[in-house]
């Protein structure tokens, strides 16, 4: 603790590197009041580094060349805000081999490269942190890995993708298409212009997949998780499943089941009365299950320039109060420690669990759920619900259920012969129901 | 981390200290993995040593003298769940003079005496862990002092006593009165025979006591919390709450005001729209405001053995990651520097600001409302919502209304005048209304 300040350099001066800069000047007192010693941003790289920003650069050194910062001899922590895998890979490699700790909101660089990353930083005695890496604001990292360290974590679920909550919240308030909904996020910054990786769920693999290493003690493994995206869902979906007590949601679900570890992203019926399903628009939630602490839940803002820098400043407070001690009296970097990370067998898909949700449209004549229901018995698949309504004018009828528990190879064997009847018309939708 | 066992001491076997050594020992391999060490119990203190218990007392040494134990000079981590003020502040003292770190779940305590707890610890190089003490596993301190720890913190707000939450919930789901409700909770254990501790506000202002130091750095002052419980609400008035799009919750709010930092603890119309207003039964939430974050909530278990014991073995897995360290590497007592912190000025009662509710039993005659709504405007106090009923049968009729927000004292000033209407009966009923 002999250092008065810490020097602070800033990778990137997007949304996110802006709010940190922000963060530490407006809260200076505040935070050094919490750490004992300033955190003082010396140095920012930014590609064009004469562009006018929101954020006051005066003391503040900016350079065009990032590496040249990541290797900047008096710079003590290094917060990478550049995103994606490259240079920001290269840049974290480099700043740890000078010996300086990283804080880092890199989602898709931790999941798919994390664990080189980690076994580096702890060969050079050094932290990474990255609570900003997953549901922004919210302290979700650190709640699993330290708040809920006495307890076996068998279960997690999280709305993590800010996008997708906000699109479904609104075809579920206002009723409105998928395609209008996603309009609405992009006019208002909630959705980029391609917004491919939101949307279709990789995102939200990302951030689950760090949740799944740190709750269950597994390495990072991004191949594993089974990703689906929410441009299927329909807005008739979304009212259908109103009327069974139900909202849908894309979760990241992370689960010890029979057949193995499952991680899964994909847009999911939860009922109605749980909190989760209450979480709405822009905001995020995880729900971890504890086999001390029960149910465990956390909300907030997951994405926006001052949340995710209330992350970022969050882990440099930590290892400020850390800094040039031994690495092995903090907090592992994927809450295990690095010899007791184990391998965990992951569940095929077709042995994954769950109740499903089916709508089928049909033909308007006699027998149809007879016929239906008697396929899903042959596949000893119960209804727990069910709704047909009379097709208005001349379109065909639509019928939807939710079935027991089952895993999904057996409904998908009796969901190929009810696709094979006659009455059936095309367009079959398909999600999972969770039920907390 | 030299020491390959860390062997911890069990003050009290009531409910807590029984989940504690449950959870060290079924939970053993997993926490091992975390920490890099084992965490055994060596020894437990009860009154009764020979008392048959729910719990596996084998290789552990069982002493009937709790100063005993906290002295023993082979015990290197003390868990205080004796609860209480005395002889736990004696025991937690002798054990800090000898030099061993403390957990505890004891709020009373901590409220009370806490500064002068933590200054000694602070002294003798050892941390207090007291994530118990607030919301049961709930890791709302570990979220407040780390993980926004960026944040200047200008709000937080809780339902931190699962007995009222209980007892409100029942009243609002089954239409119960507070001693059906009351009655009800005895007999399932989630109210002790002697209920005053509870429904009184008390355990609560303990805990928001706790709650709003580690906020915004100020010590520990639990005779600045203003108190009111949850007696005198009425099935009446949930009902009409609901009617205006309320519900009401016993909260215990900290606040920075524009007349000071106001501690309250009393049932309170939040919205219905809320999350907070959607926790239901025993379970506890808080959510705090910071100024990048915004809102952050948690939710959870707030008691029970197994959900305290999983804060206390969260605090032991970091003392052990810390033990024999530097007590100034690791998180502050009250999350800011010893030096730091400031006491700050206390709002008083009638300067705080809210809207508030009235419900009144007026005669049903004509001019009643029009008198009523005078006086208000006479106090320059708007009416956001009012409703009055036919009365049934020969009953008063009753109105209720919500108000403006204004300062406690004006609107104290129009019900006085309000009260010695003619019209006027007994019984009104005055909350407080909080907008999040």
């Amino acid at each position: 603790m002999n250092k008065p300040v810490l020097k602070v350099g800033i990778l990137g001066l997007g949304t996110v590197g802006q709010g940190v800069l922000r963060l530490l000047k407006n809260n200076a007192e505040e935070i050094e009041r919490r750490v004992g010693r300033k955190l003082q941003v010396s140095h920012v790289s930014a590609r064009s580094a004469g562009k006018a920003r929101d954020c006051d650069l005066s003391g503040i050194e900016v350079l065009s060349d990032a590496m040249q910062l990541a290797t900047q001899a008096d710079v003590d922590i290094i917060v990478e805000t550049i995103g994606g895998i490259s240079p920001a890979r290269e840049l974290i490699e480099v700043a740890l081999t000078r010996g300086k700790p990283v804080v880092t909101a890199n989602k898709a660089l931790l999941a798919e490269h994390g664990n080189e990353l980690f076994a580096l930083a702890r060969k050079q005695n050094l932290s990474i942190g990255f609570e900003a890496a997953v549901a922004g604001g919210i302290p979700v990292i650190k709640a699993i890995r330290e708040g809920l360290a006495g307890n076996r974590i068998d279960k997690l679920a999280g709305i993590i993708n800010g996008t997708c909550n906000y699109i479904l919240t609104q075809m579920q308030s206002k009723g409105q298409s998928f395609a209008d909904a996603l309009a609405d996020a992009q006019k208002l910054g909630y959705a980029e212009a391609d917004p491919t990786f939101d949307i279709g769920g990789f995102d939200a693999a990302h951030k689950l997949t760090i949740l799944a290493s740190i709750a269950f003690g597994m390495p990072l493994n991004f191949a594993a998780v089974s990703v689906e995206g929410i441009q299927s869902v329909t807005a008739q979906d979304i009212e259908i499943a109103k009327v069974f007590g139900y909202r849908i949601k894309l979760l990241g679900i992370a689960k010890r089941g029979a057949g193995g570890v499952e991680l899964r992203v994909h847009p999911t019926l939860i009922p109605e009365s749980t909190l989760l399903a209450k979480v709405d628009g822009v905001l995020n939630s995880v729900v971890i299950r504890g086999n001390a602490v029960g149910e465990v839940g956390l909300y907030g803002r997951g994405a926006g320039g001052d949340a995710t820098a209330s992350a970022v400043v969050a882990d440099l407070v930590d290892l400020a109060r850390g800094f040039g001690g031994d690495v092995r009296h903090a907090v592992p970097a994927l809450a295990f420690q690095p010899e007791a990370v184990q391998s965990l067998a992951i569940a095929p898909a077709g042995a994954v669990e769950s109740a499903f949700y089916l709508r089928l449209k049909v033909a308007d004549e006699p027998g149809v759920l007879s016929r239906l229901t008697a396929i899903l018995a042959e596949h000893q698949i119960s209804v727990e619900a069910i709704l047909q309504r009379e097709p208005s004018g001349h379109e065909d009828a639509h019928v939807a259920l939710i079935t027991s528990v089952i895993a999904q190879q057996r409904f998908d064997h009796a969901l190929n012969e009810i696709r094979k009847l006659p009455f059936v018309r095309s367009d079959a939708a398909r999600l999972r129901v969770e039920k907390f």
